[in-house]
C-alpha cells in the first residue's frame, strides 16, 4: 500500500456538479487508510504552485455533503496552462518540490480538456522524475466533448436545464396572437451537444423547429429560408442555435459585424452574441418580430435544475478516481462506458490521459439531420438517461442550502 | 342565483403561475350550479371581440390540472387596449354583442394593471347598458406592482427563481482567481421588486453587494464609487440592477448611449440592456473584467422553480373570484391581505376595480437603505414568505409535463 497525503484540484468553467466529483474523491480520501492527509488545492493547480492548500480534515464531514449540491467549484478554479516541460519546467520542478514536502502520494485533478492535459504532463513528470505518485483525472465538461468516455460528468444537468428552460420560452413565444421568431443562443464553441439538448425539449412537444449546430456549415441563406418556411406555416418560430455556428470559410457567426469582412452586412451590432446577430438578420430580411434570448452561465451553475443521475455519476467518478489509484491505478482519467440493455446502466471505466488530453468529441453526423437543421431520434435515445432524477438538493427558506466550508489554509 | 355562462380571460404578458389562476377559476366554473357553461377567450379580449371562444367543459379535468405547474397564458395573450368608452363605444357594444348571443352572465379577467383597467370599463359599461354581468378582476403580474393588495400572484415565483438564480451566479462569480464585477440585469420598468427579491439571496449568504433599485435615482459617480470601494477590498463585485433605474432627469439609464444625449459617453452601445451599459462604464472607468447577464424572460416562465406558495394562493384567487361572483359580488378585484402574527397567513380581500386600475405601488423608500444601494430586512421579512415551498410540477422523462388542451372552439 502506498501511503502519503493527496491533493483534489477543480480547473477551468465550473459546472453544477463539479463539487460532486470533489466531494466524492475527498470523502474517499478521508476515509482511505493509504491517504494520510487530504489536501484541497486553491484554484486548482495554481493552489499548489502557490503552497495554498486547503486542510479537508478540518471539515464537517455533514457540511462538506452539501458539495453534492452546490455549483461552480467549492475549491475555485483556475485557467493556468502549464509549458511544455520539455521547454520549461520550472512549474513541475517546484510541483514536485510541493509534494515532496507535503508527501503528497496522491494527485486528483478535476476539469475538462485543458486540464486533462495539465493531468496527463504532471503525471509524466512525476514518472520521469522517478518520484512515486500516482495522478488520475476527474472528468467535468458541459460541454461533453471529452473523448473515450460515453459522456461526461455535468453535461447532463446543463442538458437538464437547457431543455426545461427551452420548454419554458416555447410556452412564452406562442401566447401573443402576433408572429414572432425567438432565438436561443446556447454553449458550446466546437461541439454541439448543448444545443442538442435542447431537442429534449422537442420531444417533450414544446421544444425548438430548428437547431443548428457547429457540426454542420451554417448557411445564412437556407436558414432564412428556413426561417420563413415555419413561419409563414405557423406564425411562431423557435430556434436554437450553438454559439459556435460557423459558416463554409469557417468564420464564426458571431464575429460577423465586427467590422472586417463582407458578412458585416449581415449583422450591425458590435457586442457578439450569436443570438443578436441573427436576430438582426431575420428582422431585416423578414420583417416580423424577433427576440433574442442567452441562456448564459446559467447553463453551467444552475444546480436547482440539476439531473440526480449527473450527481449520482459524478460523486462516483471522484470515488472512483481515489478508490483505483489507492488500489495502485495511475496515469488514468476516469470515465464513463454505457451497458448495452433496454434500462440504462452505466459503468466506470478508465482511459489513458494521454489518450484523453486534447481532443475533442463531436456530435455525429448522422445524429443530425440531413438538412441540418435538426436533431435524430438516436440523440434523444442517447441524452434522455442522462438527465432524468430531480435534485435532492436542500432547502432552506425556500432557496438552496449551498456547502459553507471552513477552508483552513494549510500549514 | 344568476344563471349564464361564463367568460375567463387571460391578458398581458405571462408570468409562471398565471395559469394556476385560469384553473382555480375554471375549476369554480365547472362546479358551479350558477355557470351553464365556461368559455376560455382565446387572447384575452380579442377572443371575446372575435368570438373566438373554447369551450373548456370539453376539456378532461385532469389534464386541466396541469395548468397549475404550465407557464405562460394557456388560453393565449393579448396587449390590446379598450378605447374611452366615451370617446370609441364600438369594442364595448361588440363585447355586450358576444355576452348577450351566449348568455354570458359572468367575466372574470386575468391579468395586472392594464388588464383590471380593460375589466374596469367593461363593467361599468355592462352596469351602464343595464346587462346582468358580474365582473371579478384577478390580478398577476411578476412585478408586484398593483395597488390594494399585499402582493400579486406570480411575483412570489418570480422572486424565487431571481433569488435562486443570482445564488448559482454570485458562486460562479468567485470560481476565478482573478478580480470580477458581475452585473445582473432584472426586470422592472417602474418597480424594483424584482430586482429587490435578488437581496433574499444575500440574506442566505451568496448574493450581490450592490442593489440599484428604480425607487432610488441612480447617480453613475456614485455607483462606480461604490463597486470600487468592494472590489478594492474583495476583488469580487456582483451587482443586481433593474432595468428601469434611471437618473436625476428622469432618463432611462438602458437609453444612455443611443445618440440622443450627452450621456452617450457613457455607454457605447446601441443594444440596450442596462447591464451592457454599465458593464462598459464599469470597464472604462476602473478597467477591470466585468459581466453583464441578463435573466431576461426566464424570470416570468421558470415554472420549475416556482413557488408553491405562490401556485396554491394563484389558484385560490381564481377560485376566489368565481365563488365569490356566484354569491353575489361583482365589480371587484380580488385581492390579498397578510394576516397579523407570527406564522404566514394569507387571506382574500376584495377591491373596487376602480380603485385598482391603472395605480402602481412601489418599494417604500424606508425599505432600501439610506445610500439607495442595498436592501433592508423589512423588505426580507415580507418576500421570504412568499418564495416558501418548491412546486409540485409533475415530471416525465426528467422534465416538466406541460398541460396539453384540445382547445376546442365553441360553436
Amino acid at each position: 500500500m502506498l501511503k502519503g497525503a493527496c491533493i483534489i484540484g477543480q480547473s477551468g468553467g465550473p459546472t453544477s456538479v463539479i463539487n460532486a466529483s470533489a466531494f466524492g474523491a475527498i470523502e474517499a480520501g478521508l476515509e482511505s487508510d493509504a491517504i494520510t492527509k487530504v489536501y484541497g488545492a486553491a484554484n486548482g493547480i495554481r493552489g499548489v504552485l502557490d503552497d495554498k492548500l486547503y486542510d479537508m480534515d478540518a471539515e464537517d464531514i455533514n457540511e462538506l455533503r452539501h458539495m453534492l449540491y452546490t455549483p461552480s467549484s467549492a475549491l475555485g478554479s483556475c485557467r493556468y496552462k502549464l509549458k511544455d516541460p520539455d521547454v520549461d519546467d520550472t512549474d513541475y520542478k517546484r510541483i514536485l518540490e510541493i509534494f515532496k514536502k507535503r508527501d503528497v502520494r496522491y494527485f486528483f485533478y478535476n476539469g475538462g480538456n485543458d486540464s486533462m492535459d495539465t493531468c496527463n504532463k504532471i503525471s509524466k513528470f512525476m514518472q520521469k522524475s522517478g518520484y512515486e505518485c500516482r495522478v488520475m483525472g476527474i472528468p467535468k465538461t458541459i460541454d461533453n466533448d471529452l473523448f473515450g468516455t460515453d459522456h461526461c460528468p455535468g453535461y447532463g444537468s446543463a442538458a437538464k436545464y437547457i431543455a426545461t428552460s427551452t420548454m419554458e420560452v416555447y410556452q412564452d413565444a406562442r401566447v401573443y396572437d402576433i408572429g414572432m421568431v425567438t432565438i436561443l443562443e446556447i454553449m458550446g464553441r466546437h461541439a454541439g451537444w448543448l444545443a442538442a439538448s435542447s431537442a429534449l425539449a422537442s420531444h417533450a412537444r414544446f421544444g425548438p423547429d430548428l437547431i443548428y449546430l457547429p457540426e454542420v456549415t451554417f448557411d445564412m441563406g437556407l436558414f432564412i429560408k428556413d426561417v420563413k418556411n415555419i413561419y409563414e406555416k405557423q406564425g411562431k418560430v423557435v430556434v436554437a442555435v450553438s454559439e459556435g455556428i460557423h459558416d463554409k470559410d469557417g468564420l464564426f457567426i458571431s464575429e460577423y459585424g465586427q467590422g472586417t469582412s463582407e458578412k458585416d452586412s449581415f449583422g450591425h451590432s458590435q457586442l457578439g452574441g450569436v443570438d443578436n446577430i441573427l436576430s438582426n438578420v431575420v428582422k431585416r430580411e423578414l420583417g416580423v418580430k424577433v427576440r433574442g434570448i442567452e441562456f448564459s452561465l446559467l447553463q453551467r451553475a444552475a444546480s436547482h435544475c440539476a439531473s440526480q443521475t449527473d450527481i449520482d455519476e459524478s460523486y462516483m467518478a471522484g470515488r472512483a478516481a481515489v478508490e483505483n489509484a489507492v488500489n495502485g491505478v495511475t496515469d488514468k482519467m476516469v470515465g464513463f462506458e454505457r451497458v448495452e440493455g433496454k434500462e440504462y446502466k452505466c459503468n466506470i471505466k478508465l482511459l489513458d490521459l494521454t489518450y484523453v488530453a486534447n481532443t475533442e468529441k463531436k456530435v455525429p453526423r448522422e445524429w443530425i439531420n440531413t438538412a441540418g437543421n435538426g436533431i435524430n431520434q438516436q440523440f434523444i435515445d442517447y441524452a434522455l438517461p442522462l438527465i432524468q432524477g430531480e435534485t435532492k438538493q436542500v432547502k432552506e427558506n425556500g432557496l438552496p442550502r449551498f456547502a459553507k466550508l471552513k477552508k483552513v489554509i494549510a500549514k
